[in-house]
């Protein structure tokens, strides 16, 4: 985005401290993102919010659905209540683009790949609280005049995601296997999935803060999906050494494929991904070297 | 529900004053419906759980959407984790029939009548959180196992709805009309809806308990759609009097047609309306004119 002229900030509930080769960021603001008032003014307001923030995975919403509601909804509806006033204060600014989840609001798919209008039946709370969210949005927008886009993104995954994190099997995968550690497979490895590079996102992000047409919910994919093996034979490639595997019992709520369909993105919004997956993961890899 | 054999129990957080009338009530317990714990016992348990409750109508929800969500969303969580004990404990027991909105969890019909697979766009607060627990419910299914039926009332009318309401158009209509006293009319009345009589919801009750099929969420409606101004010739025919009508502007909100398709609730459930509109609205008179 900041190579796109936009100037970049983070509000976040922790603070990232970015190493010198973050240029794109002009600052940052400790803040829950429900609090307008604690970051709207330090950051000289804001034209667009990208709205990434959740303080629950998967995992956990499921493990604990009512601190996710009060956490994540509840959170939500006071952003959109206080977005309202700043938009009443600002000329209209900020439009929200709010990142949803491809992989969580579908449920188990009918068939692939899944495009928007694909019944939305969540199997965990995390994609009913993402979908109570998208709703609430499409109602604000029609009392209340916001402008807004949901982004229901894949996998995201490239530079600065965490190797240590409880997400991103790409990052956890690569940064394992760069240090000789076995991989944890559940079942057969057969499993695929939609993976999106971090730089194709952040050029999304882009598009969908330009985009003028009626739609409001867009895929966000890599266009095609990837088993699990096929990610560690990647791997096994760039590094030029086997990967160890753990292998686990698969997992029954996984379901066997999730790809979406990102037709509409790429003719609404003139965006498709650019980054190949062998790229996207040599890139990966070469991140994951610079850390420490 | 008495008549099918049920011993039916009141738990509500304010307590009815039931007449001598009301011979299906074995008894009723004042507490919160999530509470699952201050009304259990008193009840001797329960084999069936029908959830009618709600702190919200469309409008307060509306107007207090992070109450609807704290009290609603919340509150169902909390009953589904408080249920998922007492099934330990009870040997399976209780299955629960869920309440939900036909009005409100579809949002602006693309076709009518609306059959439940219907895209849900609810257009307010009250239908996200309602369409949540709907999620919530297959999720509970999924991973605990909970027996669950998801009905989606229309708009349920006749004997028992009281007239001072915000809600029951016919109950309102009805008074007024019986008392010579103006309608209030929002636009030139051709608003279409969907009415189903108490009685037949009742028997809706039954069916969804007993049924052991596949499917999870039934309509259930009048199987017919009419109009305000049918609503009120109706009336004036009963009464043998003319009503008269205080026209106010539209209510661009109000989608000018809403009637559910109740084809799988008569195949599968084997159910179908048996009182005609006209005859409920008789009744509905009759009732009223018991009232002190």
């Amino acid at each position: 985005m900041a190579a796109a002229g936009y100037e970049v900030w983070s509000v976040d509930c922790s603070l990232v401290e970015p190493p010198a080769s973050a240029p794109w960021l002009a600052g940052q603001v400790r803040a829950e993102f429900s609090a307008v008032h604690e970051w709207w003014d330090r950051c000289a307001g804001a034209d667009v919010v990208i709205h990434l923030a959740s303080s629950t995975v998967p995992a956990t919403a499921s493990a604990d659905p009512v601190l996710d509601v009060q956490v994540n909804l509840v959170g939500n509806l006071r952003l959109l209540q206080a977005l309202r006033d700043k938009r009443t204060s600002a000329g209209g600014r900020p439009s929200l683009l709010f990142v949803s989840s491809g992989g969580a609001v579908y449920g188990r798919p009918q068939s692939v790949p899944l495009a928007e209008n694909h019944p939305t039946m969540p199997m965990g709370a995390y994609g009913v609280t993402k979908l109570a969210v998208e709703h609430h949005l499409r109602i604000e927008e029609a009392t209340h005049g916001l402008a807004y886009r949901v982004l229901r993104l894949s996998n995201p995954y490239g530079e600065w995601q965490r190797p240590q994190g409880v997400q991103g099997v790409i990052a956890v995968f690569a940064h394992r296997a760069l240090h000789g550690l076995p991989v944890d497979v559940w079942g057969d490895g057969s499993v695929v999935r939609d993976f999106v590079y971090a730089s194709d996102v952040g050029r999304a992000f882009v598009a969908a803060a330009r985009h003028e047409g009626e739609s409001r919910v867009f895929n966000v994919g890599g266009g095609q999906g990837y088993s699990v093996n096929h990610i560690i034979g990647t791997l096994e490639q760039l590094l030029g050494h086997s990967v160890e595997r753990r292998v686990l019992a698969a997992r029954p709520f996984d379901p066997p494929i999730n790809v979406l369909d990102i037709q509409r993105a790429q003719a609404e919004l003139h965006w498709r991904p650019t980054v190949a997956f062998e790229d996207g993961v040599a890139r990966t890899l070469d991140w994951l070297r610079t850390l420490p």
